[in-house]
């Protein structure tokens, strides 16, 4: 099911012109939300998300028809879970890479199956040869131009691993293909900073208040590639919500039991039962 | 003009899959190719840009396709000149960043207005922020992950320059935001290697011929951003062929009288005359 030009339509076909930038020049922004039990999780915050990726690319978004787009999915979705992905595209263009002056975005959104056992599911990763861009405003939003982690996902699907370890362009983890990453060891919860080339996600950020309410201090910081010893790495999106990572390299990585509280904690907050 | 699904249209307009890759994830390539006096310039050589560059994503070019698009286009073109852009996208697929195991590829093309003044004509280049991510395959060939090269572009026009100086994570030259660069000093013509995140250009590759048919020293070497003293910078790309560059970041280059021969050879290749 998709939602296109003013409405829901079973047909999954759009009609866009040839010269729309998010198809020529990946020129365009992208969110990927869940909805449980009927209900859009962190809608608001997914919304921020857009209005910021929005603005670096330098257009304004379309704001009221994105939401009329999620809300007319949801009015329309035949199960009690679903995955809605809403992409934005600052519109057509003339030939060539100037944007134009007044930019009239393309909106689109499509709605996806999501059952409970995508999310919380342990995961191994491979460290990609492709590293993460941190010089690029890109780094830390959802842009179209999504094709480095399509290829360091094939990667890491290729090396026997679910998902990549991203290091950035200084050798420091960024992130998975998909995810946010952190590490847990002592009492710290740690995260590299949106400057080591990391999009803010919305899991992130709830994994970072929930940490400090079960006692731990979670904190921004450089990490290196390499976990230390004891230490446990987890990782975060807005549909597999928190997956331990259990090997990294073929490497198996320590787990940690007060990851049992985060995932406990983003069960209650998106109503998927303890 | 545009050409898709077999034939050619005079709407703009073309149908797609809301889940084709090149649309949601800029999982596609294309290639930018000047037609001359109704004849596409270097057609083999795009055409192998083309393979090379579906290869490197991993999925097989529909050659006889976009073989028939341009030249559907070409028969069908209202003027003398024309440049033509192909896209090609690795087509539907599901939800998620893993392609489909048997992609069938959506080819369509466009045909825009080419006139000779766009070609020859000096440029200044401002330095980006942005670097090129040397360590992607993205680097190397025409991707539908082009937005880091519109940022580039737009950071480049507000500093009030017509192009970006792109430099690489290691801190040494790459390209423009859509040309290839060389260096000439002395009777060595230098241009990046491709490993410094590199296209391999139709015209880059055109340029190292003709250099040393008039007596230059053509290269492939790493090339530091700031030009030593008496260098020459140029720039090349399929419709604008070759640039002189007339400053960076506000400093004039200097100027090379051997460049004009360059531009004469280019001419007398493309039938522009002299």
């Amino acid at each position: 099911m998709i939602w296109f030009d003013g409405r829901v339509r079973h047909s999954p076909t759009l009609t866009l012109d040839a010269g729309d930038r998010g198809l020529t020049l990946a020129d365009g922004i992208f969110e990927t939300i869940a909805v449980f039990g009927r209900v859009p999780f962190r809608l608001d915050d997914h919304l921020a998300r857009l209005e910021d990726a929005a603005q670096v690319l330098g257009f304004s978004l379309p704001r009221a028809i994105v939401e009329r787009a999620i809300a007319d999915l949801v009015a329309a979705m035949p199960d009690e879970h679903a995955a809605i992905r809403v992409t934005v595209t600052r519109g057509s263009g003339p030939r060539g890479l100037a944007p134009p002056a007044g930019p009239r975005p393309t909106v689109f959104a499509t709605l996806s199956p999501w059952s409970p056992s995508m999310a919380f599911q342990p995961i191994r990763l491979a460290t990609s040869t492709i590293r993460r861009n941190e010089t690029s405003p890109l780094s830390r939003i959802k842009s179209l131009a999504y094709l480095d982690n399509v290829l360091a996902f094939q990667e890491a699907k290729t090396a026997g691993a679910d998902d990549a370890l991203v290091l950035n362009t200084a050798g420091n983890v960024a992130s998975t293909a998909m995810a946010n990453l952190f590490q847990l060891q002592g009492d710290e919860l740690a995260t590299p900073p949106v400057a080591d080339g990391v999009r803010p996600g919305v899991t992130r950020e709830l994994v970072l208040v929930l940490a400090a309410g079960i006692g731990l201090r979670p904190v921004e910081r450089s990490i290196a590639p390499a976990p230390p010893a004891g230490a446990a790495l987890i990782a975060t999106n807005s549909l597999r919500l928190l997956c331990p990572v259990i090997a990294v390299d073929g490497k198996p990585v320590d787990q940690d039991a007060r990851v049992a509280e985060l995932v406990l904690g983003l069960r209650r907050m998106a109503g998927l039962g303890a």
